[in-house]
């Protein structure tokens, strides 16, 4: 499986270790001040988006040249940087998944625009593959289906979070079950845990999002 | 205007200043961890609620001690302590308005567990009353009508977010301007700005927030 990694702009305090210690393997893209923040954990993402509005102009001078691929969207745009990105990841690299850094924490107004983002008509079908990482907490999401799902090692809790109406949600073998649960609006089923190491969900429509988390 | 305020369990980093320096006015409830941290910060809450499975046994002695209202709830209960804190809040109080704090950062199950209660039926008709505020963001929540909002001198970004469909959101006066669109699904219209002090905004059906923020 391959992946991409794209940083957005969000506080450095929400990073993972891994990324704070410039550990996280695969490719990169950065957006907004993500990009300048990759370079200074040397790495040089394939390419730069956003507004950069952000930056100084020696630092848009620096992020200018080292990215080969820099594409500049202008300050007064509709869509935010990370939509921007996201799009240039799906739409012209082939990765399996996207992992998003930088995405929580901080302005609660973007965590939401970023959240909602898998909502969207044009990224919805991509929603399986992206992921959203930070320091306490991985976020994934799932299109109507039956699933196997996997503990990892240094979460404790699990969420099950219904980003829009869903019919027949079961959780059959979590620590806290439900069975053909309609939800009609959106709810995140917090502090369930894993009975074991895989555990296993199952959904007729809507999305749901499955949060690993820790203290 | 009299206003209660809430202190549940989420990281103290998120705190804004004033709460840090024990500086927020007005009488408070603590919920689980929230109401050890109040004691720490010299305020004694009118009420303590939560299964405390957070505490160590000398903290909830002291909790105790100096609590003269405890509710304590199971751990394996079906509400958070969040959900406990602000029923006895919102049923047994009589402020016009409620001051949460410690509902955002750390992990987001919690978080949004926080923020889609007031979508709760439950809590619905209370939603206007209901504040959160951490150190960077403030959210209000607005059910259908025209309203005048207010910046708040420290924050620059003004976020609209429709927390389910609505209908006829207009936007006449800020720097971006919207004007009866309708909204199908969650979206968080983030990085807006106040055009002057006080602008306007009104929609015919759902619940909108309103996010103040700043970087």
């Amino acid at each position: 499986m391959t992946h991409l990694n794209l940083l957005v702009g969000g506080p450095t305090s929400q990073w993972p270790d891994q990324l704070t210690a410039g550990k996280v393997s695969g490719d990169w893209i950065g957006a907004d001040r993500g990009t300048l923040r990759l370079l200074k954990l040397g790495i040089t993402p394939l390419v730069a988006i956003g507004d950069f509005d952000s930056l100084t102009a020696d630092e848009l001078k620096r992020v200018k040249g080292a990215v080969a691929d820099i594409r500049q969207a202008k300050p007064e745009k509709d869509e935010t940087d990370t939509q921007l990105a996201v799009t240039v990841a799906l739409h012209e690299f082939h990765y399996d998944r996207l992992d998003i850094y930088g995405a929580t924490g901080g302005r609660l107004d973007h965590f939401l625009a970023n959240l909602w983002m898998v909502l969207e008509p044009r990224y919805r079908k991509f929603a399986p593959h992206i992921r959203f990482i930070d320091k306490q907490n991985t976020i994934t999401f799932y299109v109507p289906g039956a699933y196997e799902i996997t503990k990892e090692p240094d979460k404790k809790y699990l969420a099950f979070v219904t980003m829009e109406p869903v019919n027949n949600l079961t959780l059959p073998d979590e620590k806290y079950n439900l069975k053909n649960a309609n939800v009609t609006r959106p709810i995140s089923y917090a502090s369930n845990e894993f009975i074991g190491e895989t555990n296993h969900f199952s959904f007729d429509s809507g999305m749901v999002a499955v949060i690993q988390s820790k203290d």
